[in-house]
């Protein structure tokens, strides 16, 4: 953390005053916490390991270089570009991988669904018909049938190999990207056949080449967004309704200790939404009641949260979203948490700890999860989605006999109201479902261009979402759109920027958009896993005007990337032609071909680059002289 | 590399003559080599990586951690345990990724074969039916359909998932294991599924349990040998012959600079196995002696060259093998090799400096290769094997042009004969078709036990080779019969331990058995790919006398495990229920836990377990102890 965002925030840990306000509990209770471990971490950094130039990978090693004099080889041979993005290109895949984790659970519960076995339904079988158009399915067929047949299509698609086309890829690609993605050789086949080819090519002694491992990680990126995040996306939609606006509840401040409360955390939705139709019924709300409850809710924690939040009013029963993945051990230091249910990033492993000071029953519905001393497991099946719901009932009824009588709530007074739900459909729903509308105000100006912001939060550029909010507050003053996904997004919503009242920060321009359309000048696209979607409003603007993606007047910004599938989104926009804004920076310093590459050269070939910079105001401005290049070169003023 | 060792060895970097050799002139030439580039970096170790305490995975890393005192977990609040244990797993993925990769080359080019679209065809139509019988394929139509099938099934199986049977792991596991894999939750779906999983589960802020994390490292080691490598095996098999025992020569000796030599390095035949079908025909010949050579040669370089002599007489085209891997930059550097085509590991990625130097053409085979700068690649596609071989052919002619004008030629005098092509047919056949006689030896102790060696090059306890080959003086010597894999058994070729002679090196018990069935104390079972087929020979036996793998008088030995290949083999054979030696010590030193876990706890789980110790006269007396007390609990004295 600089000096200068040390002596403007004044020693805040976070941008979010509810958080500020538990840390002192977390502090007065003895607990480690995220804040102050980054604190004592940032003591002792290796500067190698910053620079992407120490490797583990073998008995030879461990290996540190650096690229003046020597040693600028490891033991094996690899210098530093390619020591630094074969690093880069492993977290990629585990980024890829954890995504297509994400869109196998998505396929089989889709199947399941149409085969009868879940508690689920097809909420929207207009999109399901839609899909199928897209995919050449049969629609002439019962929906149940159709659902299984997009199913097992996507699935296939997922491990389709090389000599087979890629489908999804060929379906929903903008059309002017496919021959350039095949020119360079980057046009990808199924999402696990990329992750395959580029864990192998990590090995040691395998590709040692910087360009070539950068190439495949452009590739993965691809195969990312269309065999996972796009279909998974669509899929969740056919199962629980396409998302459209509507005011939701953000913060700390939703917790009512006085309930049966039960968090889902994570990113996937199965086991929160087959828990909110239990949860509706009187039956469980007496049960909790008999227990001593004013009954029993659902609340949504980080990515998981935003995904029942896109699509579920907030009501009694489900009540909103806690905040992002930083908020975790503040939220459950309220003390009213009973159950926590985890099945993706972030899951923080500390939290043993606070589950058990706080009285909370930790549970993972997911092979991929681990804390320590785990005691509940109930992995994920769609067919026994049913049973999952009743247990995690019982294990939040059973807990909160045993809170309420030791742990004292302490709950901030603080609520924010955000519009979510926003999704093309959406957006053309407010436009009279026609693109023009949107065109004409690009045109006219009155929004200078539209920037995807897709993010988790990290404390690496100061406190908790400060750099989020106030590049976006930039960006938004500056008359760009923001279309959000990810705990950044959630950042907005808590910082209240998601909602009407936020226009005022706005640029007139965008202002008097957002006026005539009543929508926020911050559109909360969903999760990190909605990048997909959001590139699906980008792709259709671009197939609309029969332009390429680098002509338009748009940017991607990940201002407080943290984790392995941002990096994936982010390799995955500078393949797809977008001018990328990435902090903090990668750990790729130490190898100046790569910084080269990624910064400059990638441009000649995707038409997309990375953009560096720490400071929001600066990368505001960056952003908009890119955006005001690219209406320039479309003859806009 | 301990004083000890040092002084034992007087200053050498290798326990081959050659290799010496060879450095000199490297060093004479100013070259960079790894076996200096180890030297410069066992200087400047990272004790925080050497002990698995150092995370680079997030932006808000990386972190360095320890088990005493402050800090003593990340910033995401991960422990030293699991983080130690992520890293290992995470490796576990890109050696299981590697195999598996493999796996796809081979089904694919079983298929294409079987479509008759290659220029192979079946070699062993026997072993085509008898894996089909195993696997309930049809074996009642035309081979070619049969080996599609298969190839289709095998395929399949590498991605299915949790709902469907593990059909290889069903068919091939030892009998008793599968039981005790189900009751601790480790029997595995297909291996890409599998790393699927365990990718995800790596994300930060995932799986923050090491015990959680270690099940998965296990139930991935068995998806790895059943589904990826036992399929590979004995497609290979079906495609070029299943090994037969027979002599063959190896180390530098064997180039001759007077031939057109192209050498095939990695671990996957099919480019060689091409180019050795073309080259022996008189028009090749013709058209190198018309460039001015004696002749075109195919040289066998590490895996690559193990996989072709395991199934090929040597001959005045195909002239042996090399070395292991420590020894490519040494062959190389004899100024002798004009193509060097590569398709998996080890392909070091320094070794442009040798091509430019020495006048090679390095040329990529597999997509998965990368060298800085290179121009040649010719991605591996069954359907144009034959043109890929025609065009390996034509730039080695061209090279050769440019090699012998320029650069003078210097090849080590030294040559060594093998008995290589050991398989558990073989070992049959040299039985008299049955297993008793192997039962009734060892009953009578004339062999006490077996032990399995897997296994790379390291220089990380004394020079090349030198524990590989001292281990195993000492295990024959003890009366073990060794059966050798990987680079390790290529150090065993070079270094003599192959061939009827060692015969005298080994105790009187096994030197008589050796004597009677006319083999090698030391039986030569392939690559490091082969740790699955090595397995098959100790499932048949457990199965045989209906005992458990952990009853055996068997043992495991990694003794210069170098790459993530060998971490999943290792992870393999704990799950098979294996006293598993490795050494050096993979970086999990500062997690007592996991230490605990791995080299104690495990065994009341597997029945196996790692054992550390980097000695080999005290590892192989440690080995002999294991072997005599399981010897002893079957009553045998």
């Amino acid at each position: 953390m600089s000096e200068t965002i040390l002596e403007k925030t004044e020693g805040r840990v976070s941008y979010h005053d509810s958080v500020e306000e538990m840390l002192k509990r977390i502090r007065e209770d003895g607990m480690s916490n995220v804040f102050d471990r980054w604190m004592h971490q940032e003591k002792i950094r290796c500067k190698f390991c910053l620079q992407g130039l120490s490797c583990q990978l073998c008995s030879h090693g461990p290996c540190r270089i650096n690229d003046k004099g020597q040693p600028e080889k490891g033991v094996c041979g690899i210098g530093p570009d390619a020591m630094a993005m074969r690093t880069l290109l492993l977290h990629n895949i585990m980024g890829a991988g954890t995504y297509s984790h994400h869109a196998y659970e998505a396929y089989r519960t889709l199947r399941a669904t149409g085969e009868g076995k879940t508690p689920f339904t097809i909420k929207d079988a207009n999109k399901l018909k839609w899909m199928c158009e897209q995919l050449k399915i049969n629609t002439n067929q019962d929906i149940n049938k159709m659902a299984v047949d997009l199913a097992n299509l996507l699935e296939e698609q997922l491990h389709v190999g090389t000599d087979k086309p890629n489908i999804m890829v060929e379906t929903f690609a903008p059309r002017k990207r496919k021959k350039v993605w095949r020119d360079i050789n980057i046009y990808p086949a199924g999402v696990n056949h990329e992750e395959q080819n580029s864990v192998a090519s990590c090995l040691t002694n395998v590709d040692g080449d910087y360009a070539s491992l950068a190439l495949k990680a452009l590739r993965l990126g691809i195969a990312t967004i269309y065999n996972a995040q796009i279909g998974l996306e669509m899929v969740q939609d056919i199962l629980f309704g396409t998302p459209k606006p509507h005011e939701v509840n953000v913060d700390l401040g939703i917790m009512d200790p006085g309930y049966v409360n039960i968090a889902f955390n994570g990113h996937q939705p199965w086991a929160g939404v087959a828990t909110i139709q239990k949860a509706k019924s009187k039956q469980v709300q007496d049960k909790a009641k008999a227990a001593g409850a004013k009954g029993l809710r659902i609340v949504g924690s980080i990515e998981t949260g935003q995904e029942l939040l896109q699509r579920f009013e907030v009501d009694d029963v489900f009540v909103g979203l806690m905040g992002n993945w930083l908020a975790i051990e503040p939220f459950l230091a309220t003390g009213t948490v009973d159950v926590m249910a985890m099945e993706e990033n972030c899951s923080p492993p500390a939290i043993d700890m606070y589950a058990e000071k706080y009285q909370i029953t930790l549970v993972s519905v997911s092979t991929i999860i681990g804390i320590p001393g785990l005691q509940h497991k109930i992995p994920y099946n769609p067919e026994e989605a049913d049973e999952m719901a009743d247990k995690l009932i019982d294990l939040a009824i059973e807990n909160f006999k045993k809170r309420t009588g030791n742990i004292k709530p302490m709950v901030p007074k603080i609520t924010q109201k955000a519009v979510a739900g926003f999704s093309t459909e959406a957006v053309l729903e407010a436009l009279g479902n026609k693109l023009d509308p949107l065109v004409d105000v690009i045109a006219a100006g009155k929004i200078k261009g539209v920037v995807a912001l897709a993010n988790c939060s990290s404390l690496r550029n100061g406190p908790q979402d400060w750099n989020t909010v106030n590049l976006t507050k930039e960006l938004i003053k500056r008359d760009i759109l923001v279309v959000a996904g990810g705990c950044g997004n959630h950042a907005l919503e808590v910082a209240g920027l998601c909602n009407l009242e936020a226009a005022d920060m706005a640029g007139k321009g965008l202002q008097e958009i957002c006026s005539a359309l009543k929508i926020p000048p911050v559109l909360s696209f969903g999760t990190c896993t909605d990048t997909g979607r959001i590139s699906m409003l980008v792709t259709a603007l671009a197939d609309h005007l029969d332009v390429d993606v680098p002509d338009l007047p748009i940017a991607v910004t990940a201002p407080e990337w943290m984790e392995q599938k941002a990096t994936i989104d982010g390799v995955f926009a500078v393949a797809y032609g977008a001018y990328t804004h990435l902090s903090p920076t990668p750990f790729i310093t130490g190898a100046p071909n790569l910084v080269k590459l990624l910064t400059q050269d990638v441009e000649e070939l995707t038409g997309g680059k990375v953009a560096l910079g720490d400071e929001p105001v600066q990368a505001a401005k960056d952003i908009e002289e890119h955006i005001l290049s690219k209406r320039k070169a479309l003859g806009l003023t």
